[in-house]
């Protein structure tokens, strides 16, 4: 493993493809570029095609618009735009704290409550309930971001409160999405790790302003975004001197509608194969249906996952948000008790 | 269950939502249809809407294009186009008989082998291989459809023939793909299932001729077909009167490009709900990298499928296609041993 | 059109399908919940299956979770979640003033300039050129979010300064995007319009905050917005009080690879079908290949567009950002040109 | 334009990137493979990366499967497996020429006619009808691919005796879609082009069969498939022996739900980049809604389009197939006049 500092600046690679037949001084211009930002290119002069190969630190050229310069056929980024998040120079995988919880290592962590905080009796029946069960990290929204506007948008610094008493008393360590700087800066005041949402995963400014709190960040995906942007935007997060990043897939968007988004399981090992950060899976959010997240949290559990989220709500019938796909408390301990051979299978414990 | 017969007239319903304050002449003459085609239509007469309640055999309205009858706003499907397939006329899970192999019920069925069958050796090689590990059919394709007339497009009756007498050698149950009558003309001579792939899952000539062999068929999901489409394709099988449709899911396409295409595994949970055909995954097709089969593997076991399709060859390095996510045997056998307590955590053996 | 207060509360309505066989005392159930909440419930009770229309307003039941109440089949919204935004209460089309351009119609208002504002010098031969070829508002990017948070991320407040300096030089209007509360703070103070981007389209708290700033708010449709989503978007805008608002197509994320998006053309007809406000077509980013502005810009046009926005750069070779979809300025000269005969034919000018 | 047989020999090149510092024999065993095969090799030895650039028939080396090769970082295609639909061999525009009807050039080929043929007047009406406001082929469907196997499934022969009748009546030329090789083999009896539906695109045996008749073939593009995958879909067609390929672009499938599928327009001038063949676009299915026909219409001819196909239908509220999407012929005749001057703009004529 590099530093930060050394990573940044270690050998990135590209290959610039000239077209058929380019003129020398084409070819001379890009070198002279290249070159000029204190990189080195290699020339692979072929009878119709001349390939150019550049070592050196790549961000340095972020700004070059190389793919438009005279006769070039098409620039072959070989390595990933991310660095502190990239595996290659991290290759032990990271434990992320969360109060005195461990996600990463041989651990599987549960956070579990109810999608939004409603009242006090209703986050600490949660959080009792799914303390016995086995969960150790509370979740409950206090900022919710809703389609409509006319939706139940959350009880805010309110929420909060609720979940730092919630924590008092339990034990657990809680996790609530910010949506603001404003929400970052109450958030802070009352939870152990702030949640940053799918729908601002591409919300740099609040990725920067997360990663500046130094509090651990549960980076949600994107319902649209690549492997590779969802690890450029915990780039963000890292590079402002905050390692605390793990990741949680909850679905994607796609054409099919018998669930709500598409659980993209496959995340998991691409993950664990790309980077050094923990991930767990949301599979309530994923589906959007009850029967289908035992079988779901079944799966992520065997894919690896370092962990799990999962809606629970006293009464789920008459949940402010999200009601269909909440458990239940039996249903939750019905949960835990099914996936506890699992995890043991993979050689975790909770 | 009710028969055959019977489950097609039975109560299908949909609902009809007139637009706002439409003309009685119109409500009237949307029932004249209805009742017409020997359904009964039940009307809720709000204040500034009707709704229209339709009881009968959904079918015979097919041709009607009621959506674009005079005030009409709407047209709501309350039940399944499908029927035979579907679980609410079949709720006992469907148990298929390969060869004597039986898919579905407590067996988690494996199906094994190279992407394309290249010469006799290769497969009996496979064969005896994967028999020695646990699996219970080999899989081999004659036909293959490659994206480019170029690339190479499979052996057809030749390895056919090979087929056969891997089959007789071992004693494994073989499936193999068909693209066209002829190749199913063939087929039928040397295998104990007939596989349509996932270009062809909506060659609804090709489902039908596959459905009249009376072959159990192995169905692929099309790359960016919904369950819905997907379990009316089994339908078409089904209607010829081969009720023996095994489901295969093998990725949907997205935009991710980490993995060849996005497995979605939430698709084994939903079609356990919505049908009692037996659903099988393929993790090799699904990502396309062989890295990540395993952990896809033991996903799928963990997610309730009734098998898996694993592809295996001999030196993937010199494989005619596919290479890159083929297991070698040793990788075969350890995946095997690895699924096993997975298997049995779910009551399955193999 | 109806006030914002009353179109809140006129007659939204949804249907409640019930179980098969559902008992009486569930079917109670629920319409005791809708009288509850002031709505009125109107029963269809079939032979076999109930169903409920419901009249009143809709949204007091947002948070009712009717979908899992008991013996619930499923719930179909037969209106729109948005209302401000909604043709039905506002049949006339918008137009929204900025600075003195009127965007909606008979205009084509073409917003040109470079996707980020790199100096005072390339900013003011941009806005000199877009002028004199008949672009009436400048765009110039000062807060750029990029994947890599190692890319160019913008000049900033500094920027913006340019912007004011260039509209006070040309007379052209500006626009800028906006990622935080602080960048709308700053930029109120020297641009016409704010643009919230695509990643951010559903970031509730600066949809907000961009509301109550009353300048009129360019909203891009998100990588993967639904055209629901992006009008309930606009919705948080219109609903602090602010209506001018104007949607900018700019490509939805799909699994082809040829262009960066794909640009959905079908959205300008629908959004005209479905609501009031104006829309324009951005092909630059949609497509990022220059070679592809031109063709799509005249599909633009003769969908029914109310406006373009096109990159242009004085030199796109050198561009800090999105160099390969930028025009030169006399490739957007004759773009123009060739523009106007089919802006013509749409019955509009510029 | 070189000739088939020399265009498929000609230079096609890849990129090899190796792992990092990979061994000095995992790189002869690469360059070894390909000189094997007869290409040539050009090999650029940086520092810390090798890359070996291929020179030669690329498709001499799809059955290595070089990427799995010991020390193989990533292989790059730097050109497309297409060739003989590839514009880079055949800069000239196609003309395909059905009946007396000739497709590319100056002309603006309008098809239209039924989703399906259903009787022996619907047609006729419908021909007379669509050639007086200036349609040229005339489409109907014989052969109807169906989501449900309940639905109507066309008129089969007896259809295809309609069109060649209604063709003898009026001198318009006739396609109709085949799904089997035993349409194909009636089909050609009665028809001028044959069409391949979206749902058979990658059937490559029908595209072969397709292509050996010699007629004409309207592709349509598959509803997730990649532009590259269809042309590569038309080079089975060509490679058959048969240049006569026109594309068709009919929507692809994504998330958008408002219309049934996205009509991709940019996949006009994609198309016209990469490939000499003709390209019609349909807006009747890719919408599926009528009101949208219109403006999606007037897009495709101000893209570049060489034709439309356009449903029309008597009366469609009675049609048996796509009734929603359909125009009545006073419709139909409102948006021809209207397409004419955009026509007249593009340069072309109908």
């Amino acid at each position: 493993m590099c530093t930060p500092k050394a990573c940044v600046h270690s050998g990135y690679k590209m290959i610039i493809v000239m077209k058929q037949n380019a003129k020398k001084e084409s070819i001379k211009n890009i070198i002279r570029i290249i070159e000029d930002k204190g990189l080195s290119a290699h020339i692979s002069d072929g009878k119709e095609v001349t390939i150019i190969g550049v070592v050196g630190d790549k961000t340095k050229l972020h700004d070059q618009n190389l793919e438009i310069a005279p006769e070039v056929e098409r620039i072959v980024p070989v390595t990933e735009s991310y660095k502190l998040a990239n595996k290659k120079f991290h290759p032990e995988p990271s434990i992320v704290k969360v109060g005195n919880v461990s996600i990463g290592g041989g651990n599987l962590v549960i956070m579990s409550g109810p999608c939004a905080v409603e009242s006090r009796e209703q986050l600490f029946d949660t959080a009792h309930a799914i303390k016995k069960s086995g969960a150790q990290i509370l979740r409950g929204g206090a900022y919710k971001p809703r389609t409509s506007p006319y939706a139940f948008q959350g009880l805010e610094e309110e929420g909060l409160k609720y979940m730092k008493e919630a924590r008092e008393e339990t034990g657990l360590a809680v996790v609530c999405e910010v949506t603001s700087l404003a929400a970052i800066e109450s958030a802070v005041k009352y939870v152990d790790m702030l949640q940053i949402g799918a729908r601002n995963m591409q919300n740099f400014y609040l990725l920067k302003e997360a990663g500046k709190t130094g509090l651990p960040v549960l980076l949600k995906r994107g319902l649209s975004a690549t492997i590779d942007e969802w690890l450029n935007a915990a780039e963000y997060i890292i590079a402002e001197g905050n390692p605390n990043v793990v990741l949680c897939e909850r679905g994607i968007r796609t054409f099919e509608t018998a669930t709500r988004n598409t659980l993209d399981i496959s995340a998991v090992p691409v993950i664990k194969s790309k980077s050094h950060l923990p991930i767990i899976v949301d599979p309530s959010h994923a589906t959007g249906v009850r029967e289908y997240v035992n079988p779901l949290a079944r799966c992520a559990v065997a894919a690896g996952a370092d962990g799990l989220m999962i809606e629970t709500h006293p009464n789920p019938a008459i949940a402010l948000s999200d009601g269909p796909q909440s458990l239940t408390f039996p249903q939750f301990e019905e949960l835990c008790q099914e996936l506890r051979p699992f995890a043991e299978l993979m050689g975790r414990k909770f």
